[in-house]
């Protein structure tokens, strides 16, 4: 990934975990760490743990396991890092290694960004949505009780390992929820990616190592090409947010944790394709058909939660961080592959777009 | 301050906190905020807060007034301002000013490089130690419980403004704490600084607002001159620790709060002038006992405390940040003006020297 000296590798293909020089190659040889905390969680632990150790003999391991849930995602979490990494007395030439999701990843990441002011820290993304989206990019943080990853750091990790073959321990609505991040990427920047994905929908969703291998690595590609011009998201990154804010919303809504964030995204991101023809017509109806249709391949919701009315929505998108003022931003397409931010829109637009959805589910 | 496009302006002066026209060339005009949050304890609210509101007027400005003290400095009271900020809804535009000592200058700093990401900041030091020494250089943070500063990141605000009418409202035993880091930059940068310290010392007493000027404006110097050259502390900026080693094993021996900062520096720079002495005996022993006179001058302490032995010094030792693996890393001068960073002595000359200040006071 190329963001000047803070670019970085990432490798992605079957059997990684099991593969000491490739493992070696990322933390022990090439970067010469000899103090590694892995952070992971109750339940990558006991699957992965001493896979990943049996590749790092020779240096000083430590483990710091973590409870499982976004709802851990918060300061107090993030402080048993710091007290795992002060009660071994590790220095400012440790590194951090996030094993397990994207709630892993960000809190070990925000952690690396601010032990002793800042140490490294390498990605090992377990789930598809960690791989193909917060693995990549340098977004770390937690949650605050009033709003989703409202505290945090921009911190770019030293490398990013992707082993495929942990998807087959994923939770089927895990994977799915990966998927609507992947369907995002075609969405926002490339129509025959999005293509690709309604043709080998079956394939993915079997977890056939070529057509997962594939779609990572666009994924991987095109989010790192969007953060590469804008790394701490002034404008062009923003697009990564297509279903985003509705999304927020939604989790927001259910509380932290009973909604999948992709979940919430698929959902949003049918929101915003109808926001889009409703402002653009020659976007066409088509396209909002063609995504349901994807999404409900891999059975991912298309509806936002029973009970939800627009005060809900409104209310949990106005402290979403893509705001400006009072202004609700929202990313709209303006073709397939093609997506912009805007506030311009009449807020009466917005509402009847939220009603359509009410009442639906 | 020279930090290419992180480079701030520095205003040192009488009345500024009274000045609207400086204030707002800060905060207003030249900076455009419209949120302005005051982060400030109890203790500083009720003298300078309206002082401060009536030069912002035309502004929404927010107030979040923290519990008073090191104690304090923690990521629970840091989530006090997150949730002032989120209950307010401030954006990513929002701007944070710290209105307080080093503890309250610390945590907003550590608030703005973390709240959304990162948003700006401005200080406005209300203690002799944070406008020649916290205020200038960008390292904010929080204590953890395992360790000082442990938790933080490297944030440079927008601007300083140093009132220095507020310290006559200060604390003899805090200005006098201020004063153990000034003259520490005579010892580590600049001789003749030091000389003019021993020769104006009464006048710095007694307020006299001259050689106050004078003497934090060339402290701000010397610090910003070594971070402009070493911003993220890889060589140059340790040599600012003089006397730090030693004083964070104080400060943490008493607790947190018992002794003032520059109080535990105040005694550890002694240490070091002795500990350089005897591994380089072309320094002199004059020195120390120059260095002592000084220090009483403001009656500040020049032994350790009662009962700390030499364990206790070397526990406390062994996590501070300077360490690169068991070595313990000391500043240690050449020669008067002349520091350097070194884990080279033999660690029997670092017992005998810790030995020979016990039981002494």
């Amino acid at each position: 990934m190329e963001l000047g000296d803070r670019g970085y590798p990432i490798v992605i293909g079957s059997g990684l975990l099991d593969d000491a020089d490739t493992i070696k190659t990322f933390v022990r040889n090439k970067l010469a760490y000899q103090q590694v905390c892995v952070v992971t969680n109750e339940t990558i632990a006991p699957i992965y743990m001493e896979q990943l150790r049996s590749s790092l003999t020779g240096l000083q391991v430590e483990t710091c396991i973590l409870p499982d849930g976004e709802k851990y995602k918060n300061l107090d979490t993030l402080n048993q890092i710091f007290t795992c990494l002060l009660q071994t007395k590790f220095n400012r030439k440790a590194c951090l290694v996030a094993l397990g999701g994207g709630v892993v990843g960000d809190m070990t990441g925000f952690a690396a960004a601010c032990y002793q002011r800042g140490i490294d820290f390498i990605q090992i993304p377990t789930t598809l949505l960690s791989q193909v989206d917060s693995s990549v990019g340098g977004k770390t943080g937690v949650n605050h009780v009033l709003g989703k990853n409202m505290i945090g750091a921009f911190k770019q990790p030293k490398s990013v390992v992707i082993d495929i073959d942990v998807l087959s321990t994923l939770p089927a609505a895990e994977f799915a929820a990966g998927m609507a991040e992947v369907i995002k990427y075609g969405l926002i920047w490339d129509q025959d990616f999005f293509t690709w994905l309604e043709q080998n929908a079956g394939a993915l969703k079997a977890l056939e190592p070529r057509a997962l291998t594939f779609a990572i690595q666009k994924s991987c590609e095109i989010k790192a090409g969007i953060v590469a011009e804008d790394e701490t998201e002034q404008g062009l990154r923003a697009i990564l947010n297509l279903g985003h804010t509705f999304g927020h919303a939604i989790e927001t809504h259910a509380g932290y944790g009973v909604w999948l964030h992709g979940q919430a995204v698929a959902v949003g991101m049918r929101m915003a394709i109808r926001m889009s023809n409703w402002l653009n017509e020659s976007l066409g109806e088509e396209l909002e058909a063609r995504l349901v249709r994807l999404l409900e391949v891999f059975e991912l919701p298309v509806y936002p939660p029973d009970g939800m009315n627009r005060d809900d929505f409104l209310t949990h998108m106005a402290v979403d961080k893509k705001n400006l003022n009072a202004d609700i931003r929202l990313v709209l397409l303006d073709k397939l592959g093609q997506a912009r931010v805007t506030s311009e829109y009449p807020m009466s637009t917005l509402n009847r777009l939220i009603d359509s959805f009410i009442g639906q589910s």
